[in-house]
């Protein structure tokens, strides 16, 4: 089964050709350009240097969530696209399983973070279980403090593998608080399409048409959180708090 | 620093663009396509999507070697065209020393064993310390047999990460002969670009201009063994071993 992996959560932005396992193909960047500018482009030279065309593939997937939701809609979005033009099944998996993917198979016995930054001293994390190098899941995907994030991690009383874009994030605050955390290497910490693959190859099952692959959101978008915060505070008189972050930075 | 670098020594072909350690853009394939098809057209559709023109490079880097004589002359060939084209030092690295820089960072204490499949039960090979995340040489790259390898393997008495294309045929020989080996997942596994710029910001010292840029063959090419076979034959009345493979393989 050959399955087209596309990977637009955070900063970089990826997709990969995969087959039983296998990467025929792949391709990066992580340049801050847009991923609406840069994802299809990618995809396009990544097939025609692999000699693939996309009506070879037999499967799209996507990682739908949680991340940026303009990266997540526009991955959501070329994947709809792509799938719909092809009458193809598609996938989107949860962004996080996908990155603990990357730590399959290594030789390491502890706890998979996976951490994206989230704004405003949270982080979307979930926790997995990494031992004789199998990775299975041990938390559902949330959005929580920081400060959440270190009692949990302090409970597991395991070296810590942190994985994401807010892997750094998690490891500059943590550390000397969280015992045994280990920062993973540049190759393995940021989000990929190859893992995408990875993590749609296990939910085969899950595969939609077009019309019903869905963004997985963890918390609504800052607009509608403004909008609900102001609408309680008028309701409320002023009593809800508001969703804007102290600095004023969208979170 | 901008650093282009090239990966084309064995079946996998990658190209990535890397500043600073951080890598920027990649592209990769490993289809069975020939390298001279599509390594020119990876690297430029990489660039573009990257948004980064080559005049913008400051140093070009390939796998020098050792590995398939075909591959390594075509990475060679690439970059010398490049670097020549564009008036650009370039810096050949060795493929086994890039391949351990992929386990760079990782949460792993004992020895890296970069292997790639020289074909009639020889490997050329290398062994690096992985101790603290931190990776070091510690033999020189060798064409040696497998029942070498296995020798020096148990000598280590560590955990041996197995890196390379031949780190498979390793596993499959030497597994239950030699205690602690460890396959790299697969992502880990194959040589990549990455791993090419990484060695090549260790040795920017080594920049050369395109002309002086040299493939690093560790034996000679079959042909030439042949030949010197059949010539030792000759003139010792054939007593000297032929090189060519019990099989009739390339080797």
């Amino acid at each position: 089964m050959k399955i087209l992996a596309i990977e637009s959560s955070a900063g970089p932005a990826s997709c990969a050709l995969a087959e039983d396992g296998r990467i025929l193909a792949s391709a990066g960047a992580h340049t801050g350009l847009t991923h609406s500018q840069t994802l299809i482009p990618m995809v396009d030279a990544m097939l025609k240097n692999a000699g693939v065309s996309i009506r070879e593939v037999d499967l799209l997937a996507v990682a739908a969530g949680p991340g940026s939701f303009t990266g997540v809609r526009i991955g959501v979005a070329a994947v709809k696209g792509l799938a719909f033009a092809q009458d193809k099944p598609c996938v989107g998996v949860s962004t996080l399983a996908a990155m603990a993917c990357l730590a399959d198979g290594l030789p390491f016995d502890g706890v998979v973070c996976a951490a994206m930054d989230a704004r405003c001293r949270q982080v979307y994390t979930a926790l997995f279980a990494c031992e004789g190098g199998e990775v299975s899941r041990l938390t559902p995907d949330e959005a929580i403090p920081l400060e959440e994030l270190e009692k949990r991690l302090i409970s597991c009383n395991k070296s810590i593998f942190l994985v994401g874009d807010g892997a750094q994030l998690c490891y500059n605050t943590l550390n000397g608080h969280v015992p045994g955390l280990i920062l993973a290497p540049p190759l393995l910490r940021y989000q990929q399409a190859a893992g995408v693959a990875a993590q749609a190859a296990l939910e085969t099952e899950k595969a939609v048409p077009a019309e019903r692959l869905q963004p997985i959101y963890l918390r609504l978008p800052q607009a509608e959180r403004e909008l609900r915060a102001r609408q309680g505070e008028g309701e409320k008189r002023g009593t809800a708090p508001s969703a804007a972050a102290p600095n004023g930075k969208e979170c």
